[in-house]
């Protein structure tokens, strides 16, 4: 699937200050870039490096006054979206080292809270039909809603809430899999059909192997998802991270199927 | 029914300090104290203040190396266990004043992160159905075991943990409740068939009119519970509050039907 | 000093829901109210009960589709700021029932967690002393800016954000007070100079028998405020508590000298 | 500095479950290890992966009924101890990629809360000087106290509390630091003087293109700790994670210059 990918980015920074960029398509296996140009109003040379786990890359602007981003790319997708209850449990002993890290509770996926919960409602499941069944109980189980929550609502709270937006969906369904032993992380994604479009968030999961896209939110399939960059949580895949202070003008972003 | 209370607490205070100490059990229209002494080791006389809502009170001593303090009462419980179900709803307008403060969130029973829960899991019901419901639903979604809670431990983290000891049940409760626009608070009482014997937490739901004891764990019933002090979570009914440090030497709760 | 307050609130609620208003002054031994109305567009009668600790009084609405609610009054204060400093402190064992409660940490005033800070930068001050010291501290540790905090944020936020409006720093107040062993509440209250021009939150201390108002952001003295309502926090004496959900149109707060 | 360190791990396991230990000094270019011997009563074979970052490894056990771990080991310090005043400040966006997730608030280091702290006790300074400064002002701010803290304690708490162990004195450092544009991590090591003698924890710090130790208990200088492994907070360097439920039977650290 060939998908064209659309962000315009203006915000205003009072003060100079630098600014870390994750919006660009990271190429990988399974996604490759055919067109791309990211250019920034940056007093000072834009600064790649590679992103978490070597997923993607960070860019590094400067921002002074007036900043805005152009994001151009034209990607085609080449996954085929796995059918997870088919595939087995990997023991956490056998797991292999980069994804450790991705068994731990972090900040807004306290997996340790979570304990109980997963071994009751999910008993006598492990590896992907665990994963499987974790995926449809947050699906059903939230209302997809705005304005509920915030940059501060952490797994436990959309539990309690139920209901949020695709940064919560994914929170939440990476806290429970990490519960489950399985090793989970929160992607930053470009997908059509997300609605309203935006940047978009999905959890993947270690199974067999292998990283699984999935998108609770059911907006997305694993095989029309553009993998940007991955992390522990929201907190390392935010498109933008300011060190300083910004406000909004416009933002935009568009994916389509090309 | 006739109870007889013995609670013997035996305490270090490495310095000078005042502490407070809800251990009495309240005379109440509904339970009368047929007989009654709390001694404590005070370098400096006993104060009593009436406690939250007016109910039981607040005994202020002074600790000073060790503290021992030894609770003798009998007590008749003259109550019957109201049957929930049939306890119509009050609109939270028609609600008196002191119930009011019971509709807000506390510290450990953030009951406004429950309203997307409380609105899915309980639609439909308001009142007493609803509260019957609540305190069935917590009853069986967690497992009673000692060692997975804290002091720090909220309703929050108790419903994902889906476990913890009468304190946890209760501030659930009570936290699903508010939610549900049933005022509740949090009651200290001493109880016979709490295992281990130790003070025991409980919800009250306010519904037609009256405050109705509630226990989550189905420990106790209504009239088997000796209500010592009410506040809005655990924070108001410590049965022991020190103004400095204390270490514990020794404790030992006993309550038997007389 | 005479008051005049003008309040007008224009919200929209998609749903039926009934409205908790806490705005209007309260008339107590030091504030005189001449004169007073309070209008809102409510299809059911409003009905009024008691403020939290009899200060004030809690006005129930019913809010659908549009509410407007407006509210003018002129009120008299006759209240001599004290001076602090020189007031004796009260062991805790000897305070009065009604205050023990503001002894103990609350949701947004974990008094708990700053007893190490108090002990250290506080040392050998007690009472108004000790008061007066940790407000003056309060007021040049923090700076006045908006957009930093939310209704989320925490007395523990604010120590380490060094930043936040009239409510953050009436929370960290408050919290320092009773980690100090000051009883403290917040307090809702009008006052003029209060820049953006809005409801406004101070702290109120119980020193030497009574309670004495204190805004630690330094825009209002003690005998130019007009209170509304008190509680453990913002939690309780939030100006609109709506037991469903409702965006606000428009608000507009005055306060002059008259 | 030659070190000889010796640990006796005695735990109990209710339920057969894998185990994670990081307890292993890391063979880095400034420690050689002379001897070690990790001997574990596990019915699987121990499994070794690299550990985060590269630093270290993380070794997989199973533990069913009693488990005992002994680690033996002589290691060759060869570091010298940076004074860090004089290093120059790196600006953010030419960091290295490994560094950057080192920027980013974590759970346990919530440095996004103390930007406004940081920019005023610590105006003016950066890089080195103003690492040197926050050291120097957490060594002094908290008192160094067992029991005051547990696993849950964060920075936040700990800037209030001003009190807890190794573990709290490298959250709020790494917090502060990250605050303030330094990449900051957590780092378990070994090391003599640690009194009660344990496992240690303490902060490491980016500058001038390389991690320096920073101790901020002042326990131990940077050129006598053997470090085992590194990671975000707590989370990632406890020297034993159970997938499960275990029990201490007993534990012994022991570190001496040999």
């Amino acid at each position: 699937m060939r998908l064209i990918i659309e962000a315009d980015l203006d915000y205003h920074l009072p003060e100079p200050a630098d600014v870390l960029l994750q919006v660009e398509v990271a190429a990988t296996r399974d996604q490759r870039i055919e067109a791309e140009r990211l250019t920034v109003t940056s007093p000072l040379p834009l600064a790649a490096v590679a992103g978490e786990d070597g997923v993607g890359q960070r860019c590094w602007v400067r921002g002074d006054g007036r900043m805005v981003a152009t994001y151009r790319a034209t990607v085609v997708i080449d996954r085929v979206a796995a059918d997870l209850v088919r595939l087995p449990a990997t023991p956490v002993r056998l797991l292999p080292a980069e994804t450790v890290p991705y068994l731990m509770p972090s900040r807004y996926c306290q997996s340790d809270r979570f304990e109980g919960f997963v071994r009751r409602e999910f008993a006598g499941l492990d590896g992907g039909a665990l994963a499987a069944a974790m995926t449809a109980w947050v699906g059903s189980a939230l209302d997809y809603r705005g304005n509920v929550s915030s940059g501060d609502t952490t797994a436990l709270d959309t539990f309690a809430s139920r209901s949020g937006v695709c940064r919560d969906y994914a929170h939440l369904l990476v806290a429970l899999a990490r519960a489950g032993e399985i090793p989970a992380r929160c992607v930053a994604a470009s997908a059509p059909g997300v609605d309203p479009p935006d940047f978009h968030a999905v959890a993947e999961l270690w199974l067999d192997g292998g990283w699984h896209l999935v998108d609770a939110t059911g907006m997305a399939r694993a095989d029309e998802l553009a993998r940007v960059c991955a992390g522990r949580d929201a907190t390392d895949i935010a498109f933008m991270t300011v060190f300083g202070t910004a406000t909004m003008n416009a933002q935009c972003v568009s994916v389509r199927r090309g």
